[in-house]
C-alpha cells in the first residue's frame, strides 16, 4: 500500500495511539509506522503484554524512526485522601522511571472516575503538582485530560481550572475531541489556555448516537471524517490557541480492533491528511479570522481543489460467459441499445438515455466471481491528472491498467471493498473514454421506450472491516457527503444503511450507498444482493410498462403494503392502483417530495437493478420500503 | 429439535412476538408453532412485507394452531391537535378493519414519542377513548403501552392513570417488562390496576447497561434469563394482580434477527418455562405473600427440584489418532497417569488427584476435527432420571448413544455450540461411569508430583449466534448463575467473557466461562483457542516445577508483565520472582483473595491446558491477565 507521502514542509507531527490497532505491539509499531507516522502514544497494557523490554521497544522506535510521544494512561491519581496518594505516588514513580528507559515525555494523567474521588480542587491540584514534582525531576512532564465520565472533573476547562491552580511548570492539559465534543462543551474556553500549557491533543470522531459516553467512547470511536463529529473547527480552534504538538489519533474502536492493523493505519494517517485540509478549507472560507500560526502539514495546493466531479460516465459490470447471453436480455429489456464495441478489449458499450453501462467479459482477478458482478464505476471527473495524484497522496492504491497508446488512460483506483474508480475525461477533451469504443455494431429494430435518463445511485454492500474505510474514502478523495445512517431489518439480520453525495450543478449529483451487516459477516448467505445499480427514469410508470412488455419480470410487492400506503400518504386511487399494478414502490419526505422506485427480479444475481424516479427535493432512497423489497427478493 | 411440552394444565398462554424472530413471515408463523408457542403478536412491517393476505395470515395461523394475541404497533396516536388525530382516526380505522380480516383481538397503541406531543393528559384520555369507540364497535380492544423514551408518557403508572381517566371498557394497558425495569421503576403501582384492565404483559430481558433506553431495547433486548433484569419477580407481581392474558415475549435484537427462528423460537419458549419455574420458586420461598391466582403454567413438580450437581465427573477430550501421542506426552507431563481403559470402546481415563480427564479416538461427527478438541464435559449430578427428563421438557435435544446392557447409561445433551453435556451417577451408585473402565493398565515408574485436584473450570469459546442460547441453557438446565460480563481485548478483536458458576457444598463449584467475540464470526482466523480447560492446583509452584521438570512448556509470560505487578499488589519479592521465573500470573480481589495460573504452552492446539490456585473466597479467572495471556500465546 501506498505510503501518503504529502507535498509540504512538516508542522504538525502525525501520530496514533498503539490502543487504535490491533495485534501485537510489534504489529502496531510497524503498522505505524509503514503508513507514514512520526510517532506514537504507548497505551500501558500494549507494554505490559509484549515481549519486548522497555529498552528494546525503545530501539524499536528509533529504527522505524517513531517519536514516543506519550505514555498512558494513569488513572484515578488525584483528589484522594492522603493514604491512597502516598501508594499511587509509588506507581507514579515506577512508571515515569519506565518511561526515562522508554523515552516517553508526557505522562497522561486521566481525571479521576472513581466514586471515592473527593469534590476538591484544591487537593486535586496538589496532588498533580506533586505528581509533576516526580515528573520533573526526570526532566519528564504530566499532561492532565478531562474524561467525559470523570467523577468530579468531565469538562476540559475544570481540567485546565486545575492546571491552573496546581501552577507547576511540568503539569498541563491533553485535549481529547470525544470528550469534548462527546459533551457539546463549548470551544471557547481553548482559547484561554496558554500555548504552553496545551501539551497533547488527541483526535476521534464518533457517530452521533445517544448512549452513555463511556461505552461510546470504549467501542465507537473512529478516524477523523469517519463519524459525526466537526473536528476540523474543533482542532483549528487547539491550533488557534497555539498548540505545537502532534495530532494524534486516540482511537477505541471493535472493528478497527480485529482488523489489519497495517491497513487500519493507512486510513488513520488518511483522516488526519483529510482533517489538514478541511482546517484549510475553514481557514479559506474565513480568511479575516485566521491568526498567525504553524500550518497543519498538507495544507497546500493539491489539497485545497475540489475534485471537480462532473457525474457518473458509467457502471461496469463483469459477466461470466456463461451469463452474457443472459445480460443482453436484461439490458435490451431495460431498453438500453449496445452502441459500442471497444477496440482491443472484450468490452461492449450499452446506452439508454444518458445512462452507460460498460459490459466486460474479463476480470482481473485470478479467479474471476462466478456471478454477475458490478466492478468499476467511472466518474467524470474536470481534472483526471490532479485527482489521480490526489488519491496518491491519500494513500489511496492505483490499480494497474494496461492501456494502448492510442487508447485513453483511465487511471483506476481501488475502493476499500475492491470496486474500482475509473476517473474520465468529460467528452470534448484528448482521451475522451468513449473513443476507444467502435460504433459500428448491428443495432436492434427495436428499441423500447423505457425513458431512462441516467444513473441515479450505485448501492455497494461492505464487509464490516471495510465500512469505516469506505466512509473516509469516499469523502476524503471525492468530497462525497454523508447522510444520517438508516437501520434496515432484512429477513437475515439487520444492515445499516449509510448515503455519501455530492450535488452537482443543474440538480444532478453523484450518489453512493455503503450498506454494511450491523454484525460482520454473520448475515447468513445468499442474503441481499450486495450491489444495487439505480437508474433514473423520467417516467416511471412509462418505464415499468416498456421493461413488463419487454418481458422482464419486476419484483412482485405484496398487495399488504399497498393497502398500508393508501392510509400512509394522501395518494389518489388512480396512482395508488397504477403503483400497485406495477409494483412501484412510494415514498414520500415530510416536504412532501416524492420518489418511486421498481427492482428487477433477479434471483442468483449479485447485482440488482432498480429504476427509479426522484421527484425534485427528495434526497431519499426508499429506506421505509427496504423491508418490503428485501421481504420481496426472499419470496422471489 | 425435541418441542418442550410441560406436564401442567395450560394456565398462561405462550406467545410470541413476530418481531423477536428472524425470516419472512412464513417462516416466523412456523419456527411459532414448532416450538410449541401457543400465539404471537403481529408485528405490522412484517404483515406488510409478506405475499399472504390477511385472510391468508388467519388460515395459516389457524392451521398452525397459532392464535393471534394483538396487532402492533400503532404509533403517535395520542395527545395530538385535533386536526392531527382526524388524520390519525383515519389510519386506526383502517387497521381496526384490517385486524377483523386477520382476527386479531388487540391493537397495541403506543405512546407518543413525537416532538410535537402535547402535555395534557385529559386530551390523551379522550383521544383513546375515541380510539376505543372503534375498537369497539368492532368488538376489538386497545392496548395503552408507556414506552421508556415517551415523549410525555414514559411510565407505566402515568399510562394506567390516562387509561383510567378514559374509563372505556375497551380500553386497558400493556405492561412491557422492559420498558419497566430499564427505568427502575417502582413495582408497587401494578396491583393497583384491576385485572380486567391489564390487557397485555410483554416480556424482555436485556444485559444491564448504561445506555440510551431507545438503542437499548432496539438492538439489546434478550429472552427472560439471557440479560440482568429479575424478570421472575416481575412477573409474578402482574400475576398477583389477576393478568390472565399470554406471556409474551417481544424481543428486539440484532442477534436473533439473523439466526435461524426455528432455533430462536425453542430458545425463546425454553426463556418462558424457565421464567414460570421461577416464579415458582419465588412462591415456594415466600409462601404467606402468595395470593389466589392463576398459576404459571408450568410450575409443576420437575421443575421445582434443584438440578442436584455434584461436581465435574469428567473432561473429554477427542484425539485423532495423529495427535494422540503428543496428548500422552502431555497428560503424563501434567501429572496425569493412564488409570483405565474403557471395556468396549477406544477410550482411556487419566487421572490426577481429583482431576478425570477422557481421551476418546472417536468421534461422533462425519468428519471429525483435525485438532484436540473438548468434546464433552460429564457432571456428577444426584439424579440423572431426573435432570434427563427436565432437559426434555426444556426442549434441549437428546444426542443418541449406543451402551451395551452390561455399560453405564450416561445422558447426553447437546449444549448450543455442540459440547455434550454427560449426566454422571456418583460413585457408589448403580450404573458408576467407571465401573466401565478397566483398570488393569501398566502404569508408568515414575509419577510426577503435580498437585492436581480437579477440575477447576471449562471455557468455551461460542459462536455469537449461540451465545445467548447458551446462557440460558446452563442457566435453566443446571441452574448456573451469571457472573458479570468481562471485555478482554485479545490482538484479534474483542472477547465477550461471562462466567457460569453453580456453589456446591464445601467450597466446591461447577464453573463455567463462555467466551464470544463481540463482532461475531470476524476475529481472524487461528486467534484464541477456543476452549481452555482449567485444572487446580493445591500449590501451584510446586506443580510448575514438576511440569517444567517433565520438559512441558509453561507459556512465557514477559517481564514487563512483572514489572507492573510489583507495582500493583503488594507482593514479596521472593513471590514475585518464583511468579516471574515460572510465568505464573497473579490476580487479587478487592479483599486481597488471590488467584495464581499459568498456562501449557501448545501452539496449534484448540484446548488450552491451564493450572490455577484459587485462593479461598477468590471468585474470578483472572480476566486482568487476559490481554497478556493472549499476546503470549501470539508471540508463541
Amino acid at each position: 500500500m501506498t505510503v501518503p507521502q504529502g507535498p509540504g514542509p512538516a508542522a504538525h507531527r502525525h501520530s496514533i495511539a498503539t490502543v487504535a490497532l490491533g495485534g501485537t505491539l510489534g504489529e502496531k509499531l510497524a503498522a505505524a509506522a509503514a503508513a507514514g507516522f512520526d510517532g506514537i502514544e504507548l497505551f500501558e497494557p500494549d507494554l505490559i503484554a509484549a515481549p519486548l523490554k522497555p529498552q528494546e521497544v525503545r530501539r524499536r522506535l528509533e529504527e522505524l524512526g517513531l517519536t514516543l510521544e506519550l505514555y498512558q494512561p494513569m488513572r484515578d491519581i488525584e483528589a484522594v485522601r492522603p493514604e491512597q496518594f502516598r501508594r499511587s505516588l509509588r506507581r507514579v514513580r515506577s512508571k515515569l522511571d519506565l518511561m526515562l528507559q522508554l523515552g516517553a515525555p508526557i505522562l497522561l494523567v486521566c481525571s479521576n472516575v472513581s466514586g471515592d474521588a473527593l469534590e476538591d480542587d484544591d487537593l486535586a491540584a496538589e496532588q498533580l503538582a506533586a505528581v509533576a514534582d516526580e515528573a520533573e525531576a526526570r526532566g519528564l512532564k504530566v499532561a492532565y485530560e478531562a474524561l467525559a465520565w470523570g467523577t468530579q472533573v468531565n469538562d476540559y476547562s475544570r481540567a485546565w481550572s486545575i492546571v491552573e491552580r496546581a501552577g507547576h511548570p511540568a503539569l498541563g492539559v491533553c485535549l481529547d475531541s470525544f470528550h469534548i465534543l462527546a459533551r457539546g462543551s463549548s470551544l471557547d474556553e481553548i482559547a484561554v489556555i496558554p500555548p504552553d500549557k496545551l501539551f497533547m491533543l488527541q483526535l476521534a470522531d464518533a457517530p452521533r448516537v445517544r448512549m452513555d459516553e463511556l461505552q461510546w467512547s470504549r467501542h465507537l470511536r473512529c478516524f477523523p471524517g469517519q463519524g459525526g463529529f466537526d473536528l476540523a473547527s474543533f482542532t483549528g480552534r487547539v491550533l488557534d490557541a497555539g498548540y505545537s504538538g502532534p495530532l494524534s489519533l486516540e482511537i477505541f474502536n471493535d472493528v478497527f480492533r480485529q482488523a489489519d492493523p497495517f491497513r487500519t493505519a493507512v486510513d488513520g494517517r488518511r483522516s488526519l491528511l483529510w482533517l489538514e485540509e478541511g482546517i484549510s478549507r475553514l481557514e479559506a472560507e474565513a480568511p479575516d479570522s485566521t491568526p498567525a500560526r504553524t500550518p497543519a502539514r498538507r495544507a497546500t495546493s493539491p489539497a485545497m481543489r475540489s475534485p471537480d466531479l462532473r457525474g457518473f460516465a458509467f457502471a461496469e459490470l463483469y459477466t461470466p460467459a456463461t451469463a452474457a447471453r443472459h445480460l443482453e436480455l436484461l439490458l435490451t429489456g431495460l431498453g438500453f441499445e449496445r452502441t459500442g464495441l471497444h477496440r482491443t478489449k472484450p468490452v461492449s458499450l450499452w446506452e439508454a438515455g444518458g445512462a452507460r453501462i460498460v459490459v466486460n467479459g474479463a476480470h482481473r482477478a485470478a479467479v474471476p466471481p462466478a456471478q454477475l458482478t458490478l466492478t468499476a464505476i467511472g466518474l467524470e471527473v474536470g481534472d483526471v491528472g490532479f485527482l489521480a495524484r490526489r488519491a496518491e497522496a491519500l494513500g489511496i492504491p492505483r490499480v494497474p491498467k494496461h492501456h494502448n497508446w492510442d487508447e485513453a488512460d483511465l487511471p483506476s483506483i481501488a475502493a476499500p471493498d475492491g470496486t474500482e474508480i475509473l476517473l474520465c475525461r468529460p467528452g470534448g477533451h484528448d482521451g475522451y473514454w468513449l473513443s476507444d469504443f467502435d460504433p459500428s455494431v448491428s443495432r436492434p429494430l427495436f428499441q423500447p421506450k423505457t425513458r431512462l435518463t441516467g444513473i441515479d445511485h450505485v448501492a455497494l454492500g461492505q464487509p464490516l472491516n471495510a465500512f469505516h474505510e469506505a466512509a473516509l474514502f469516499y469523502r476524503s478523495l471525492l468530497w462525497l457527503e454523508p447522510l444520517q445512517t438508516q437501520e434496515l431489518t432484512s429477513p437475515h439480520g439487520l444492515i445499516r444503511s449509510q448515503a455519501f453525495v455530492r450535488d452537482l450543478t443543474a440538480g444532478e449529483a453523484v450518489r453512493l450507498v455503503l450498506n454494511v451487516p450491523a454484525l460482520g459477516d454473520s448475515v447468513r448467505p445468499g442474503s441481499d444482493p450486495s450491489q444495487h445499480l439505480a437508474i433514473h427514469s423520467s417516467d416511471i410508470v412509462a418505464s415499468a410498462r416498456a421493461m413488463t412488455a419487454q418481458g422482464l419480470g419486476i419484483l412482485p410487492i405484496p398487495g399488504n403494503y399497498y393497502d398500508d400506503l393508501m392510509v400512509r400518504f394522501d395518494l389518489d386511487m388512480a396512482s395508488l392502483e397504477t403503483c400497485r399494478r406495477y409494483s412501484i414502490l412510494y415514498d414520500e419526505d415530510a416536504a412532501g417530495h416524492a420518489f418511486r422506485h421498481f427492482y428487477i427480479a433477479s434471483p442468483q444475481s449479485r447485482v440488482l437493478f432498480e429504476i427509479v424516479e426522484r421527484g425534485p427535493g427528495y434526497e431519499g432512497y426508499g429506506a421505509g420500503n427496504a423491508v418490503t423489497r428485501m421481504n420481496a427478493q426472499e419470496h422471489g
